[in-house]
Parts: C-alpha cells; structure tokens; sequence
C-alpha cells in the first residue's frame, strides 16, 4: 500500500528508507539468463547461458568483449548492456592512447559505478536494467559485479540472472578450490554451477558461451567446439560430485 | 491492475521489472506490414508487403535504401523509420568521406542501437514505433533485425511486423537451405515467408517490393517487372512444396 | 476507457502501440476544408475550397506559393501551415543561395518530414495540425501529402479536408485519365473532385482558389476571373459525367 | 466532460481535434472592450472603446503607435498586447536601420503570427490574451486581424472585442462603400460601427479613440476635439441610416 | 466548481477566458497597507501607511527611492519589491552611464512592465506579489501604477492596498484641485486620502511616510518632524472638509 | 480544505493571496533555537542557545563568523544556513579584494535578500528554511533579519526561533534603554531576553553562545569562560529586575 | 495522513516545517550496518562492521581512503558513498597539487555539506542516502559526521547506522576517557562501542574493519591479522568493564 506511493520516481524516498524504482530494476537482472563468474590464481572465467529457441537469427551472445584484457557477461536488458559496453570500450581506447597500457580493471570499474549512479538518483532518466559480471586481468585476475543500483563489488565467484541462488549455492560450496584450480578445472566449475540454476533440464543439450582472460591470455570467447568439449569434461567431473 | 500504473512512463520500471512503454511499442511494429530479410551466402534479401488500397497515391514502400552496400525494410511508423533513415544515411556519408570505404554493417547498426537506446531511458522522449530489417553487404551478407528496444540481433532470416509468426515458422523450417541458394531461390524463399503470413489471401495478386544486396552487387531495389518474375517463379517453386 | 488513459501525451503508446496525440492531430485536418490536388504528365494542379462566409475580411486563401516552382494547399491550422510554410520558403531560399538552383521536391518534402517527426515524439511539444498538399515541378510534377503524422506521401491524386472521402471516390475513378490530360482538363478534374465533396451544395456559387505549377510554368494562382472561367468549364464537362 | 480532460495544456489535443486552451485564450479577446478597423483606398482607420469609469488614471488607451506608417487597437489584456508591441516597435525600427525603409505591413504581421504561433504549440507557456486590429499603409492602406491563435487575416474591415458581433454586422452592411469614402466617412462609419456594439448606451456621451493612417498620413492618433467632432458628424450622418 | 479546475497554473486559461493565478496574485497587494500617489503640475507625491506594531525593528519602509527623479511606494511583498527595485535602479544607474540623463519615466515603466509580463506567461515562476505606485519627475511629474498583472497606468492620482477604495473615492472627489495644488496642498491631500482608508482609527496618531519630488525637487522622503508637520498641517485642513 | 489545494508549489498563489510554502518554511524558523541580536550606540551583539543534550559531538554552534565586521546566529536548518554563509563570505572577500575596504553591511543585507528572493519565486527549488540575524559594523552597529519570505529587516533589537516571543517581549519592554548601554550591559540584555524564552527552565546551567562586534572590535565569538561570566552578571543584573 | 501529501518532493515544505524526503533518506542511513568514529589527542579511528553472510564476494569494506591524511566510513547506500568519496578524492588531489599541502579537513567537510545541500533544495535530484564518517588529521585528530541533510558536525565520538543508538550510550559513557588514550585504547574503545549495538550476538566472531590516521600516522586501514589482534584485545579489556 505504502509500498504504492513512492515507487514511481527513482528520487522518491519511501518512509522505510527504500528506493523502489532501483529494485525494481534489480528485477530484470532477475528475469535475464544466468551468468556465472569466477577466477583461480591465473584466470577469470565468463560462462553464460544463450537463448537457444529460434534459429533464424544468431543466438545473442550474452559475453562481450571490452578490450584485450576485460570482457564482461550480463544479465537483463541487453540495449542497456551494450550502452555500457560502448562507455566501457571508449574508455579503454582512451586510456591506451594516452598511457599506452591496459586501464587498471578495479579502477574502470569505480568509475563505472559513479558513472551508472546519477540513472540512481537523478529525475529524468531511469536506472539501467542489467547486471554485469565483469571479467578482467591486470596484474592479477578479477571478478567484478555490477549492478542497477550502482553497486560494484568485487568477487572471488558470483552468479547473476534467473534463478542464480542455485549457482551462488554452488559457488559458496566449491569456493575454497578456486584458487589453484587449473585452467580446465575452472571453467568445468563455472559450467557446473550454471547447470545448478537449470534445475532437471539439467541435460548435455544446453547452449552456452564461455570466455576466460588471465596470465598472458587475453580476453577470449571460446569457439562452439571447445565449448563442447568443456561441457563434456564437466559432465565428467560432475559425476563423482553428484555420487 | 499494476499493470495501469507503471505503463504510462517510459522511465519507470514495473515491480516485475517490466518496461511497459517499450513494449508497447512493440506493438505498433506488429501492425505494420510484414516484412521479410533472408540471407545466403552472397546475397541479402529484403521482401515487403506494400499497401495496396488506395490508388492515387504512390505504393509507399517499406524498402529504403542506405548506401550503395545497405538498405533496411520496415514495420510500423513510416516518419520514425525515416528519422532512423536519415541518420544511417548521414552516418554512411560521412564514413566514406573519412575513410573512403563503406561502414561496416555490424558496427553501423551497433551505433544505431546504441543511439536508439536513451529513447527507452530518458523522460522526454518516446521509444521509436518501428522495427527494422537492415540487410547489408561489406566482407559478406547481413541481415540485422532492429526493435523498438534498442536490440539489435544478427539474423540468418528474420521477419518482422503483422501476423509475421507464420513468416518466421516457414524460414525455421528452410533454414539450412538458405546458406547455398542461389540468388533466385533465396528470392523466392523470402516471398513464399511473406505469403506465409497473409493467409487465404496468399493468391497470385499480392503486391511486394524486393530488394537485394550482395557479392558485386550494390543495394538495389527490383522493378515491377523483376518482382512480377520473380512471384511467378515462387509459385512454381512453392507448388511441390505445397504436395 | 483505455483510450482516456495513453491519449493525453504525444510520448505516451497506447497498449495497442497508437499514439493518439498524432490521432487527434489528424482530426483537425479532417475538420478543415477540402483541398485536391492533381498532377498530369505536365502539370500539377490545387484546388481548394475557401471560406466564404463573413466578407469583412479578404478570403483566407488556402494555398501559399512557397518558390517559383513549389507551392501548397493546406487544411486545418493556418497558423501551424504558415510556420511549415516559413521553414520550407527559407529552406528554398537557402537552397537557391548556395546551388543557384530550385531545391529538388522530393529531398524538400523529406526534410520537411523529418522536422516534423520530433513533434511526434517529444514531450515539450504538440504535433502540427495541419494537412498539406505539396505541388511542384523540377524534372516532372509532384504531388505529395505531408500529414500531422510527419507522413509524407507521394500521390498522383488526393484530396484531404472534410468529407474528402469523396473526393478520392472521385480521384480514384478517373485517376487513369489524369497523366495525359491538357492543363485545362486537369484543373477542370480538379474542381470537380472537390465538388464531389459538397454534396448538394454542388452548385455554380461555390468559391475556390486555384493554383498551378508545370513544364515552363513557375508556381501561379490562378485570378478569381480565371476561376470563374475554369468552374464554368468543369461545370460543362460534369454535365456528361453526371449522365 | 470531454472537455474537462484535454483543456488544461495548450500541448494536448481533444479526441475532435481542437486546442481548448487557444479557445479559452479567444474568450479574453471577446472580454476586452470593442474595437473596429475599416479601410478606405486611402486610409486604414482604427477606431476603440476606452475605459471610462474611474477618473483618477489616465484612459488606459486601447490604441497604440508602433511607426509611423504603422499602428495597433487591442481587445484582451493590456500587458500582452505591449510585449507584442515592443515587438513591433523594435522589428520595425531594425528594419528602418537596416533598409532604410518602412517595414512592409504584410510581411511584418506575418512574422508576428509566426511568433506567436509557438505559444500554440509549446508546453511552457500560454497562448497571448489579446486579439489585435493592425492598421498600416505602404502602398495602400491595410488592415489585420492578428488572434491568439496566430492566425493573421488580411481585413477589409473588422471588429473585435465584447459584443462586436453587432459592429461586423454593421460593417458587412456597409461594406461596399468603404473603399469609394472620405477620410471622415472612413472614419464616422468606423464610429458607427462601434456603437452597434453598445446597444442601448449608445448615446454621445460614450468615450472613444481614433486613430488613422494613410497616403501622405503618418499614423495619428486623433485629439479629444477632434474626437468629439467626429462623434457629432458620426451622430448627424447615422441619423438617416435609422430612418 | 471550474475555477477550482484552472487556478493552479499561471499558464491555463479558464474557458471564461481568465487567468486565476494572476488573479490571486493582486490579492497580495490586496493585503498590502494602503499607499497613496498624487501629482500636481509640479510635484509628484507618495505617501505610505507603515506598520507600527512591533517596535523591536525599524520601521519597514513603504517607499523606496530609485533615482534622484524617481522612486516608489509599495503594496504587498516586500522581497518581491525589493527584486523590482533593484531592477529599476540599474536600469537608471545604466543610463546614466549610457545617456549622462535620467531615464525617462514613461519609457522606463513600459520597459519595466514588459519585464513583469513573463511572470504571467511562462510556467515555471509566479505572478509577482506587490502593486507599486512609481512618482516620477523628467519634464513634468508622473505617477504609475504596476500591478502583478503586469498592467502600467498612467494616474492623476491612484491608491492601492487594503481598503484602499476609501482612498480612491477621496481622490476621486477632489481630482480637479490636483493639478493646481501647491506642494503643501497635495501632500495633504495624500494623507488625507490615506486616512479615508483606516475608518474610525483616523486618529492624530498614525504613522505614515512621505516622498516627493518635482520641479527642482529630486526625490526625498521626508523627515518625521516634516511627516508631524503635514499631519497637523493635513487634520487642520480637513476640518472644514467635514463641515 | 482550500489549503490543501494551493500549498504544494511555491509559485502557486491562494485565491486569498498567500504563498503556503513560504508560511511553512517560516515553520521551521520557529522549531529552530532561539537566538537574540541586539544592538547598542556601539556594539551589536548576538546570543544563540545551543543544543546541549548529546555529548559526543561538539556543540553545534548557532553563531557563523562571516567576515571581520560580520557575522551571523541562526535558527533553523543549518545546512541552508551555510549555504547562504558560504555565500556572504565569497561576497565579502570579493568585495575586500576590489575595494580594500568592509562591505556596507546594509548593501550586503540589501543583496542577500535579492538573492533569496527566487527561491520564493521559481518552481525548482524551496524556500530557504533558515531564520538570521546578522550582526555588523561599519560606522555604525546593525541588527538586520532575514528570513525565508526573504524579507530584510534593519532592527534594534531581535529574537527569532522556539517561543521567541517571550524574548520579543523582554526586548521590547526593554527596548529604550538599549541605545546607551555599555557593551556589558548589552551583552546581558541579550542573556535576559534569551532566558525569557526558557520559561521555567531559566536555570544558571543553560549552554549560550555570546558573539559581538562593535567600534574597535571585530566580530568575535565570546570564550566558554566569558560566557559563564555574563551569565552569572546577567543573573545577577536580573534579580532586581524579577523584583 | 498530512504526511501522505508532502513526504514526496524534497522541494516541499510540511505545514509543521519539515521536509519529509530529507527525513526518509535518513532511514537509508539507519539501514546500513553501524560504523563508529572516536578520536583521541593522537588519533581519529574508524571502526566498521562488515556484511559477511556470502563468502563469494570480496567482504564489501565500509571504509574508504581518500587522501593520506583522510578517510570516511559509510552507512547507508554504498554507490551513493562511493560518488562523495569520488569528489573528495578529487578536491585533495587539486589542492595537493595547487598548495601542495593536505586539504584542511573542516574546510574539506565545509564544502562537502554546501555541495551536498542542493540535493536537498532542488527538485530534480533526491537527497543522498547515505551517512558518513569523516576521519582526518591535520594539526590534530578530527571526526565528522555529514549526514543526508548535508548536516556536517565536528564530533568528539560518532556512532551511525542500525542501532547505533546502543554504540552512541557506550561512547558518552566513556567519553572522558578518550582523550588520552592511547592508539591501542581509542581502537579498544571503538570496538567495543560497536559491539554494543550488536546485542546478544556479541560474540568473537564479528567481522570489522579499522582504519585509524593521527600523528605520523598517514590514513591506514588495518590488515586482518591486526584486526584479529584488536578484538581480541578489545574483548580482555571488556570484561572488566562487564563485571
């Protein structure tokens, strides 16, 4: 009831201290694919799930490339991601014109935040419907989350999108074995964890996009075929777990 | 009910996490015309339904051409398409005169998304009632389908506007034919799509327009008498597959 | 019901994906009087009907002759017509300035739309309330509709205005005559497609404006003694028409 | 009831394409005091009510000098029709400077309508409250009505204000022999048709302003006397008409 | 009932053909304490009630001097006055500068109205809050009265505020001995009319403020001794006024 | 209930011409610590309550140091209050370094006002919520009030926020014998008019800020142990007067 | 109920003279984990519980460097944090690099509260909802508290967020005591502050940062093992203080 009254301006406080225009644009995060994040010692991982129903057009990769050392997965609306993706890719260009080197990931990030803050508080535009894991690697590699309301943080593993509490559960299962996981050994944990959001759909027939960035590996999307051949190698490893 | 209250802004997100006034403007695409995009290997194809009542005017065709390498077909609000026209063909003007070369398909309709997309977050303007089918050539055919949401897919064969569903069921079910047709089979592919959604009506007396981009081959759109030959060829063609 | 609800901001979409601002808008043209205009092989014609009543002032005509080879009839609001008109004289002017050469119709009446469009989409204003029939000649004679909408249509013949439903009957009937009838024979069909839409009024009292553009004839209204001749003429040529 | 929901943004169009809010602005025009406009071949001639009760301010005159070829009387709120006025006043006297030249009348009031024409049209303002009788000379004498809702007409006679319905209906009646009079039977049928507006008060005593422009006539606002005189001479030619 | 419906916006016109907003804005003045203007042929003088409850403070002054041939007395808000005072006076101050002259009365009292007119126009500020009454001297004395409408009248006399029609009756009474009064006389006749205004509480014992200037006279308000002095001067001479 | 309807926008005038923003700000002036300004032949001096209950943060201090002749005590909210500090000191300081010498306090009152003056006027901002009283000194000592009306006002003496209406009452009962008293006995006054507004809680453990400026005295903010001493002298300078 | 009609505009004043929005955003700052702030003749502190429910993000620290000298602790929304500490990062750095010195830390705060107050005056931005603790060193230790009614206050000791009104009680009670404590002490004490508003669940396992700046000590946030050291610590020289 209250709960009516001040959710139609996102600079409307309500009584309890609540903007609800920024949750409800937390929503649509909620309503877009999952996406899962993680990084051991050397690598950060992207592994995302795509739309596979309609094949007339190209499925929408939900992993973006920024530059060659960041790329970013989302979750929500994918017009919003790309707007954030162009800022993201000029900034970088920029930033290599000038100090001819690769723009330090945690400090793109803050800026990103601030950048996404006033669509938080200011009366003509609304906040963005998308949530980002961003994947980078500077002198170590980085998971960062972003979300609508501007929130960054800065994460060892972390799962956005439909139905991701399933993948965090995972995720804060197998967290201590992240670190000195091997390339492989990462990925097939990244996979795993998206499966765990499917729920019994759970089959070897999902489409998904993986891409790592780490030690002298830039930013990569796997092609179809390696693809298939980690969703196998997770199947594998997955078993003994399931035992 | 809740429904009433968040739709009449496009700058407020639903407690769902909806965006009514994009998608409502979705609607008015699915009130133009039909419209149908194919692409094989060297060729792009753009087929439209043009209206046919009312003589004394010219046809107002759906097919507007670009540059000499693109040209997009559309659905819904004729002046907002040629708004968005307008601003691909400056854009494309420009380039060439910069860089002496054509601007690639990808990146062009990347820009166009992304100035499509503040129309859905800004106050003071309404998302743009149409949607479009870009079909371009640079290295190779594109066919870009672009919606009232900013989004922007890279489409094998795509089609947009009234009752089109039965368009895009009949591309489904060709797709692998597409890749190695010829020039006149991918024609008559993107009629007999387009015949798909007009029902009983399919007869021999429909009016289209066609236009073609491809391999030494600048965006042209076909005369009369080309689109006359090339109905005709369609029905032969569709007869077997009618049995 | 719904209709209350979308229909009082022109950046607002109605569930069903209409604007009915822009609607509304159209509604004035259909409010004001009846122009028609035509074109032959040579020439293009407008005829429009003019206020009669009240004599104290000069008739408020309906056509404004905006360069030497372009002209327009309009119906709906003077006030919002003389502004369009303003920016089109200006634009010739410019045109003529820097090309030494009248501004090509087409790109004229397309630019025009494109001014048009914001109206239509942005909150600060009101879409125009006026219909235009634009008649010009550069290589051959043009007649194109401009609408609230920011529509801009090529035609061979129409008519906008109240009760012009039966003028286009008329148009309609005889539209094959018109490409190759004489400079008479075209204003004459003129005159009589705007008849058709008085009714029983029909008479020989009626008063009109008439002006024309053509094939070594720069944009002229016609003088009131003309007039008389050419009403005189059509009433003639109706006569077999009627039988 | 209609009515109630689209008359409060001059912005918003009624579902039968009308702009309330213009309409109501005409209503402060029919509030204001009357006042007439009559041209002969050589003379335009305004002619004003003035405000009579309340003796401690100076008659708040209706009729105002912009140039010497060139005057306004106003119906509706005195502070709008001054800014108009400044506008005038400083269009003409930039003229002078530039061309050395009186600045065309007709051209003048069309620049005024297309002035006015955005406070139609815009969200952040209201349409002017005043209606305006323009009485100018440069080759021949002319006479405008210019109204709140931009609309300009070129007169041969006009009245404006409370009640002038009565004073056209004069002026109708005496059409014809406007163009053929005297400087002082321009100006006594000018007074006559005032007076129809004041019904049974229309005795000597009213209190009115003239003024005149003309061939070898800059604008003049006539003296008290000679005011008086022509209520006299008005009073003594009116007589036979009553008969 | 309607008037509820069109009274909240300076910008909305009710269907009479009002504007509430400014309507509600000369109330203020309304409330202002009475001030009272004269002019004889020589001399233009105010005079101003002031508040005299609450000794903490000085006395708000009522009358504001502008230039040495100018200054005004005020009804309604202060600050508001205050904004137009400052305004006034670097007009006059710029003038100067400019022409080495004192700002021409009439000139500058158009000039100022034509800068309160916005405030009725344009939506995003009130109608100002006071009514002035402005004495001026340049070749003879004037008084103007400014009220939020916008509105400039010349007067012979004028009061405005609270029950400030008492005072206009008094002036309305004696209007013809104005003109030829002596210094002494018009003040009188100010304080006099002043006092017409406070009904049974015309006692010896109000406090007032003066102001004049005139021929040879630049703008000064006069001393309290000089205040006493007129009082008497005023309450002797009213005497026989009663008789 | 006509309240309702006309307080929600500062530029929305009342049918009975008051502006309900601007009373409500005046509201909270009055829920604001009562502070005192009172000025002798030689000094000004203010006296502020301050809060006292909490502990762990200093003494938020009512009275704001502007420049060395200036300063000001508030009631109200504190952050409009340095707003407008910022805004004196900026303007002192630019006025020292053009003209080497103090701002004439009243001219800098004089602007103030003018400045606060739009925050009553224009729809995009409140009134300021923030009584003053500013102390000063040039050739001779001030007291001027300002308040969120933006109202200006030169006093003798002045108490402003919670119950200051006793303390209005002290100073006025006291109001004759101020002009001559020593800086000491001025000081005390102020203590005394303070303390009125205590009511029963008029102990000797009141928390009070004392600053005064004055001939050869810059503007200074009395010590803990200066306090404490005027309070005992005013206590005891009180007794007599309870008697 | 009266609440309901001006707790939605932070431009809008309540009839008591509150400003609601202000008020509500004050809640956001009561919903954020408790931070505490003490200082000593040495040190200034800042103690900060941290969310660790979720183990796969970074714990997301509630304290942020800003210069060498500086630093603050957040309670509320951490985007809103995040874009004040932006600005004063970049205020240090310009006057490092004007005057190469450290930026005064109460002129710092001075004008962080006047650039935060329009947020509370304008109507195109909401208040920002988040609480801060300031901690500095210059010539001595300071903290301040700035709040979303851009109210900055010089504290001795500071508690903000959930339930922090327990860690103020403990701060007061021990308030004589800070001063010259030692380094280990003041971080004692602002654990145990922070303990006491976390009830029955102060057990050992709390997760908190601490920073600390002072006397040769630039701003530092301390490592993981030292603040294991400091709870430990914290938790021997609390129970005494139980018994």
């Amino acid at each position: 009831m209250f709960r009516n009254k001040y959710d139609n301006d996102v600079t409307i406080w309500s009584p309890q201290g609540r903007l609800y225009q920024v949750e409800y644009a937390m929503e649509a995060v909620k309503q877009g694919m999952v996406t899962v994040g993680i990084k051991s010692q050397d690598y950060a991982v992207l592994v995302a799930l795509c739309r596979a129903e309609g094949h007339t057009n190209d499925i929408q990769r939900k992993i973006m490339p920024i530059d060659s050392h960041l790329g970013m997965s989302i979750a929500g609306l994918t017009a919003d991601a790309k707007q954030v993706c162009q800022y993201l890719r000029t900034e970088c260009m920029s930033y290599r014109h000038t100090y001819e080197a690769a723009y330090p990931v945690s400090r793109l990030v803050t800026n990103l935040g601030n950048k996404m803050q006033p669509t938080t508080q200011r009366y003509d535009r609304r906040p963005y419907g998308v949530g980002m894991l961003i994947a980078g690697y500077d002198l170590k590699p980085h998971i960062y989350q972003v979300m609508p309301s501007a929130n960054v943080m800065n994460c060892k593993a972390m799962a956005i999108g439909a139905r991701s509490q399933s993948s965090r559960t995972y995720l804060e299962r197998h967290l201590d074995s992240f670190l000195y996981s091997s390339k492989d050994e990462i990925i097939c944990h990244g996979i795993q964890a998206l499966r765990s959001s499917l729920g019994n759909d759970c089959g070897e027939n999902i489409k998904i996009t993986i891409a790592l960035v780490g030690k002298e590996q830039t930013f990569m999307t796997l092609s179809d075929e390696e693809c298939i051949k980690y969703l196998n190698m997770a199947q594998t490893l997955a078993k003994p777990d399931v035992q």
